[in-house]
């Protein structure tokens, strides 16, 4: 039996453990695709407690800020709201995620949350009901005393090199201005380009958006799709002078209905004039925006990334209490990988399709995915084309497994770019670490098993492509 | 080489085995979910011989019952149907099932078969061609004169603590009835509420079965949905009293498309009619039927149930041959978790969500299940919303430890109520065996790869919770 | 440690290593669905460097014929399309072939590759750019001058029993009868009936094909489906006299779409006449043909395979400089279980229903499939519809493993008929090998676990069956 997540934690045979020692521990991370605030890692935040950084809860402004992924396994043990989201006391909180935690054998959480206690706090024994008051008083301390606790210090211990952050076209990306005039940060902290709101005509509040993306480049409003597409053409310019690398899309499924520009036009004025669209008319104006970001971000270097494949804010009782982002998700099936080839082939066509990174959050779409982006791929950068990682609900061992088993089968694993957290917590780095230890076990296995040749030299290129040197390379990062 | 079938089958390591052997393999069963006859068990039916307890046959009446999962594999052998359902001699239809099964490696069945041999009638030698003859007289001798191999000594060796038939909501309940007053039974028997037939407006037999209900009422029909909602309600209370823990909805898909009860009403008369209703028609009723049994289950605290992803009787030929039920269904692709989430939401809305537990016969549901449920969660108990265990053509190996991984990886294991059989046969008690074993090997497993800490406690209490404990709180079975 | 795919290569188990070495690893090949030109093989062709034999390239007819899952492979890696494709040395090619191997960690292209270079050319060690040379020396030199490196010789040190080639219908198979013609040839040619262009009203192509069906029959054109079908069965009649044992099926989806002969007879003349059809018209014709076609293949002995599931030249822009097969396709998802349990049922209900071997491309329907011809099995022969090998993208060992746990769990995997190339590379043999190892590996893991017993006679006929002899009897090659 091994010990319980030590040293060799998720690694299972000797060339595992080999690689995952001497090439992909001790390397930078680039995480290029998270939710953190650069407002909290410029002001250096600090917490008073583990629950406060663990858990968060209600902001000042009466909405919910936190781990939702805690928020979810807590409701699954029958805790009450109040002990979740709510007004209970915060190691009472604590407390009740420790009995949550005990139930969650088999849950990533529990790996991710002991990860951290040794990582950041040096506790290695398991989190229980009866050492909680104990963990609480340790990290309490810890987190308010220890200079390497704040919010710069946790990303320095945890070597973060480039972290990519989500923002909106109309941010001003005065905090990552901010960071970068800051002399020896230690790290890059780059805005990424967002622009669901723009995308998503039939959405509510969308009107309201185009007021505040309009007021971004000085305008009091726009008058057609092309103005929109020219205001985030301008704010994509804005974005990379401030060190953007990437773009993200969250999109309920793809569409790709490709319309001219008059009636992308048309589309917009409808909507802005508070007419219902039609499914086509939305999905009409939607593509054009998509293809006329997609050229841009080929032109600038920009990388984009599109999420799908997510039922959000299922609950509606929770929904109208707390809010979006709050643990009600769910994974959604999704049958749109014609339009997503679409989609892509059309970009080719023209020679205009920019490195892109797609995420599902089926594991049932993998291969069929890996087949999509194996049909676009070119001579302008090895693994141009890219399988996400398993993500959110998928970043687990299993889950991740069997992205990086998909991507071997029917695609180059050598040239993955890799991990990233998507996270909102400054702890959650120690995911790069589960990530490279399962790659690295997973890697070593198959040698073991006489699948690939144990050459040194080929299994680093591909451990350290992997861990860091592909998504460095990828993103552009020196 | 572990030796065939031992105390150790299923387990490949220590803790695994320690945990089975400790704590799992003793305790009870609460079977909550089988299609046994509770006159069979009342009647205290023996059987001359294996062929008639494993594979059945004709019936008097003309209809077909028996075990169709070996019907099927037979007919995959090249078995003729007069040795399947037909009426060869008992034991040369032994005899085939036995060739079959030399060909059934890496079959579930293969390994219930041999579970049964093992502990009802203490064989453990494969069961071959060879060894045939003597298996069955051996078995034909005991199943005649071993006191402990009627049904109810079956139910008794079995450590059956409480079995949950399916009944219509017409049943009389008698021999229920009669069980219930038996002194020393040893075992509690409970009705389960399957509304099918109401729900069912756009299958055929709709109106006779209105005409049945009815008369469970002491009514000649129904004039609106309405009064069918009044009438099941009155069946539940009549149900409730016989003790009745759960109700079970095979359906389809799942649809939600919540109209008036006015539309409700109007959708009835019309069905009642002869009248052919739309697709939308008769989802409307079906929703408010739905909608208004889940709330009376809540009310009552009965446990709802749903199953759906299969479509039944797809070979025509042997449908009218040999009827439902005989071996000719398939998994059916599933997309309407919408659908359900958009069901449980409004029922959670006005806090009248009962207790449910979903299954789907396809396991690449099982992660958008386990994230659909988990956006459902409550304090009324933990583990309110279950994700079903895998079922019927997922009852193996494989499709267990995919929808525990599921589960572990998407919510909390250690609240699962676990195990059912859904069986026929009163030999089957035997999966719960499997199915403990299957558990406690995977979390073993866990364990000695240091993902999960060996805290005796903690363990005890997860294996136990999954084995028993969990179903016994949620179920309600003191 | 394993050695690197050595005498063990994919065999972690004792018994699993027995079974291989005893039973499996010298049996011959029926290799009942490849892509290889039978003139090829008439002529004896020889080649002169393994780039010619592994990549192809363009034709001198401006087309491109090689192994396009190769060439995905190298594209992924960045190679540009002159070292693909296109007029890049030779050498040049292999050596960017070796490098992208380098990062093929976990495809079995790395696998295929290396089992290729050592049953052919003796060479064992891993090809790498380091050693490209000298293995470009080496294996030159061999297949220009080893007698035994013709396409003849390929095929005899392989152990080739029977090849099925797939061929139009109104081909004239002067090759395959040139073949049958040859004395001490060794092994059989034998043609594969694939009317797919006949089939597919709704394509570019279709009455230009028609009459090249009709020259086939010494008519001009057709006036009807019924004439179609017509000339299809003379066909039919003609490649059986060529030792024809099965037909294939390349559908994009199952449809079911019953209609009368005359329908289809208006549909023909309507495509015929040059309008569009809609796709209820397209269908009802195509289900005319494939019923039709289906039950003369069961009057006549021939197997049906049916493909599906694969979205096809993705890429326009590839499409138009490449043409079709040339690495450009995608696993698509299927919604059309219904259809095919529809179709089977009609042709069941009447007792016409042909042996036939379903192949999805999308590993989750693998467990839907299952169930699906399980419900159409009968006494014809044992395993008369067959789950499909795992295919194409799928021909890995994680996809070979997934589709025997489904046969297994679902159906008698001992009644498989196993293993085919569906290849157009004479080297691809080796496949059989691979699938060999991995068969024997998870049956070989079964017993070692006891799950199965060892006795030897069983095991020897499973996998004698699997290997050999299931095939052999399911397509009558004595």
């Amino acid at each position: 039996m091994k010990a319980f997540m030590d040293e060799e934690f998720m690694l299972d045979n000797e060339t595992g453990s080999r690689l995952y020692h001497s090439y992909a521990e001790s390397l930078p991370i680039i995480d290029y695709h998270c939710h953190l605030s650069p407002q909290e890692i410029y002001e250096d935040r600090r917490y008073s407690n583990i629950a406060e950084i663990w858990l968060g809860g209600k902001n000042p402004d009466g909405s919910y800020a936190g781990d939702h992924y805690k928020w979810r396994l807590m409701r699954s043990n029958g805790v009450s709201e109040d002990h979740v989201t709510g007004d209970a006391p915060a190691f009472d909180k604590f407390l009740a995620f420790a009995e949550t935690l005990e139930m969650a054998i088999g849950n990533p959480m529990y790996h991710w949350s002991h990860l951290e206690l040794k990582k950041y706090f040096g506790i290695t024994e398991p989190l229980t009901p009866e050492n909680a008051k104990e963990i609480w008083e340790k990290t309490s301390k810890m987190l308010q005393e220890d200079p390497r606790l704040s919010t710069r210090g946790i990303i320095r211990l945890s070597g973060v090199r480039m972290i990519g952050t989500t923002d909106d076209p109309a941010d001003s990306l005065e905090w990552h201005e901010k960071l970068a005039a800051e002399p020896n940060l230690g790290f890059e902290v780059l805005p990424s380009f967002r622009p669901d709101k723009a995308v998503n005509i039939n959405k509510p509040g969308f009107r309201e958006y185009i007021s505040v993306l309009a007021k971004s480049v000085g305008k009091e409003t726009f008058g057609s799709a092309r103005e929109v597409i020219d205001a985030l053409y301008e704010r994509i310019d804005f974005f990379k002078a401030h060190g953007c690398k990437a773009s993200d899309h969250g999109l309920d499924y793809v569409m790709f209905r490709p319309v001219s520009m008059e009636e992308a036009d048309r589309t917009f004025a409808k909507a802005m004039a508070g007419e219902a669209l039609t499914k086509e008319e939305a999905e009409g104006y939607q593509t054009t925006l998509l293809l006329a970001l997609a050229k841009k971000y080929h032109r600038e270097g920009i990388v984009m990334e599109i999420h799908f494949s997510c039922s959000r804010n299922v609950n509606a009782r929770m929904k109208e209490f707390a809010g979006p982002d709050t643990g009600y998700d769910m994974i959604a099936k999704s049958n749109c990988y014609d339009e997503l080839a679409g989609f892509f082939s059309a970009l080719d066509y023209t020679g205009e399709l920019p490195k892109t990174i797609v995420f599902s959050l089926d594991h049932n779409d993998f291969n069929q995915l890996a087949t999509c982006i194996g049909s676009f791929q070119s001579d302008e950068i090895p693994g141009k084309m890219q399988l996400g990682a398993a993500w959110w609900f998928l970043d687990s061992r299993d889950g991740m497994e069997e992205q990086m088993r998909a991507l071997g089968n029917l695609g180059l694993l050598g040239n993955f770019v890799g991990m990233l957290t998507d996270s909102r917590s400054f702890l959650s780095y120690t995911r790069h670490d589960y990530f490279r230890r399962i790659a690295c076990n997973l890697i070593g296995r198959w040698v073991e098993n006489g699948e690939y040749p144990a050459r040194e030299a080929s299994l680093q290129k591909i451990v350290e492509g992997i861990s860091y040197r592909n998504a460095a390379r990828y993103f552009g990062i020196e």
